[in-house]
């Protein structure tokens, strides 16, 4: 059992977090909020998760590399000089920076990344996402995650191999499909948690795929989970793939 | 045991209703093709499908009427006038004009004119299609005619409240779904016949509602079906949905 | 907006009721559990829900036609003898009867009825669900109202035509599906909340009509949908077909 | 472009293999059946691909081995004795034997490995299949293929651990989900030519891992890629994973 101190404990995460905890194998070492006192809190945790601010990353990273203790990163946003800061920290304690704390969406982009290189680009891939209807953005940041793995798959710049939103000049003519593109596709609608589906399909087969939320706490048990596995590690910068042995 | 007439023999759907006959309960009564003799085909058909061209439609419809046969129109590109031909033809033998002969298509619009209608605005509806990487627009066809259905249920205006092709401006801002709006998705790639879902997505809970073709003989076997449920029938315009007793 | 008592309040449905009304269009006007004064709360309500136990049915029919409200009664386990009082209750007020009071559940029983008679016995008939880990049951209750629809569609006897469960002789000859047959397949995992889909599959088409509920709450919401729909109707016995004006 | 030479060319794989060289970018060396020479078509050809019987592999190898020429071994029904022969052969000449040439199966296989290993045991394992009303075993191979790929990344003996055919009792009781099973679930009807899906279900979210056919001739294009791919390798023994790269 780990004790998992939550630096932004009053934020969305930061709640999803101590209701994981609450629930779960390993407990709540404490939280604090901005002006909160980040060092106390680490001196009782066995791991620290920070979904708070870029602003206080520096601070909370002195705190974690104080008491000896690893810290998972969620916070979003981060520039160069973080990354820098994350980099220095990691020379003394286990550091896990990401964007993403689904282990369902990590182990997807692993699978898809394998798939894509194994096919090759005889076989078309599509992303395929619906989300809520309040969801103001397309395609997902999931979505984009998936198909940057498709890409890293087959080797190819995603950027310049994109094709999504068909059928935007409604009832036009779009052309047959490029030759390697990776198409995008959204649905919206009601209140879907998050469904992800990579379609590779080839000469008459296709693959599929596809991770769904039932809510947002996948994200919270990914972070529990991912800030356990930190703990006992060696200093040195660590990525979602790591946690799930990939 | 019905004895079907092609007109339009070597077009593709032609050949394909060839194959149908060939395998199938009913017995093809021959062929013609662009010069050909309608009317000693009639003679000996119980029933005719026209697949040919719209400038041939008056004369075939006469080819009928003079041997009391029903036909079922498949051809496309027909305007008013070609209508007006067929409802005097309608007023003297049994008549069906169809864009879409499949009988699973036909059965889903009709199914999903009747789950909008129950289910009301407060469900969001999107129509999602996939089809093989060397199709040219988007949405399909048949796309289009599930929305059409959808709105038909719900009571709107289809044009004034679709919202298709989401993701067009690649990572940009969209918005909340619109209230009340239909959305389209397309997804191409590999040998995809044809595959059509609507989705319709209330609070927590979605009903899906869909349609796949393994090849485009599901078209021709429809219009052998329409054809020989025709014989027998009163004079008068019939359509798919008659043909599935919807 | 309907103020809506509650029969049984502290159950699970009771509560979700309540939950459903607390964030609705809605408002409560009171529950009551066993022993509870069930004319007090009819005094103040513009409709009843029934969740209690079949041995309080009596009491809470008289309760609703003293006051001259409607009932939804969702209570399990009634016989014959709980029928008859509902029926007599029905000539003074509405009344609505129901094991299933979700609303996608309702339409998708109405839809794979219609189906099933549109496309008859050429089209096989499959149903499949998927619910958590902890279910202890197969086919769930849910999946056997859907056969019977189907079956009701296609004017045969499910009972008959059940084909279940197939390759629990694991590795076994199964021979070919049986002519007619309606298939039930279960699949259990994870948190499910449950997901059912009806497929028909043709010769080289198939139609699958789907719900899926992302937890609970939809039967809650489906219950206070069906009280306040029966406020102000004339008095007999509706179902939720009627509800959702199929 | 190889030349593949066809032995049991008259067999259903020979001739799919035949139509697949015609229109691909690779050229039939030529075919021979019971009592053909085998010698003479290894004479003229790159490579060859066995779909014949288990009683000609010896004599088939040799042939190849002459010829310096390596095979594709896709005949069914092998025992000790043949793989004997397969091993010796492969001191000399690349030999590939499989029982399923596909190469999507083939991907899938490693993909649900992967995710298995990598989610471990808190994830439940189903294994989903539907194939056409004549099929007259279940689970199919494929299925069974697949149930071995998860219980390898598990590290689990799949027999001890299968959970098959839920609902057999119809409407019995099933009790909850075995701890660790995997389960398996099969479909019936219409013309389906083979969709196997691999559902892993955890704590609110899934991932599903899903392969379809849209006809058999997948798995003779697989045997040529395979046969192709070999030539020029070093003599040993190979699998389809060799030729994806995994």
């Amino acid at each position: 059992m780990a004790r998992i101190g939550i630096i932004g404990s009053e934020g969305r995460m930061g709640q999803a977090i101590a209701e994981v905890l609450a629930g779960g194998e390993h407990a709540l070492a404490g939280g604090v909020d901005r002006g909160g006192d980040v060092t106390a809190l680490a001196a009782k945790a066995d791991a620290l998760v920070d979904f708070s601010s870029p602003s206080a990353l520096a601070a909370n990273l002195s705190a974690a590399r104080a008491a000896g203790i690893p810290v998972l990163v969620g916070t979003t946003g981060l520039e160069g000089d973080h990354h820098g800061a994350l980099d220095e920290a990691a020379t003394q304690i286990p550091v896990l920076q990401t964007g993403n704390t689904s282990l369902g969406v990590t182990l997807l982009a692993a699978l898809v990344k394998k798939a894509a290189a194994a096919l090759g680009p005889d076989w078309d891939v599509e992303v395929l996402e619906m989300h809520h209807r309040m969801k103001v953005d397309a395609p997902s940041g999931t979505a984009l995650l998936l198909g940057e793995a498709a890409a890293a798959g087959r080797e190819i710049d995603l950027a310049a191999n994109i094709e999504s939103g068909r059928g935007h000049d409604f009832g036009g003519h779009t052309g047959q499909r490029s030759e390697g593109a990776i198409g995008f596709a959204a649905l919206r609608g009601g209140t879907v948690a998050g469904e992800h589906s990579v379609i590779l399909a080839g000469e008459q087969e296709r693959i599929v795929l596809s991770h769904s939320a039932e809510n947002r706490a996948i994200f919270a048990r990914g972070a529990v989970r991912g800030a356990a596995w930190l703990i006992g590690r060696e200093a040195g910068r660590y990525t979602m793939n790591d946690v799930l042995g990939l």
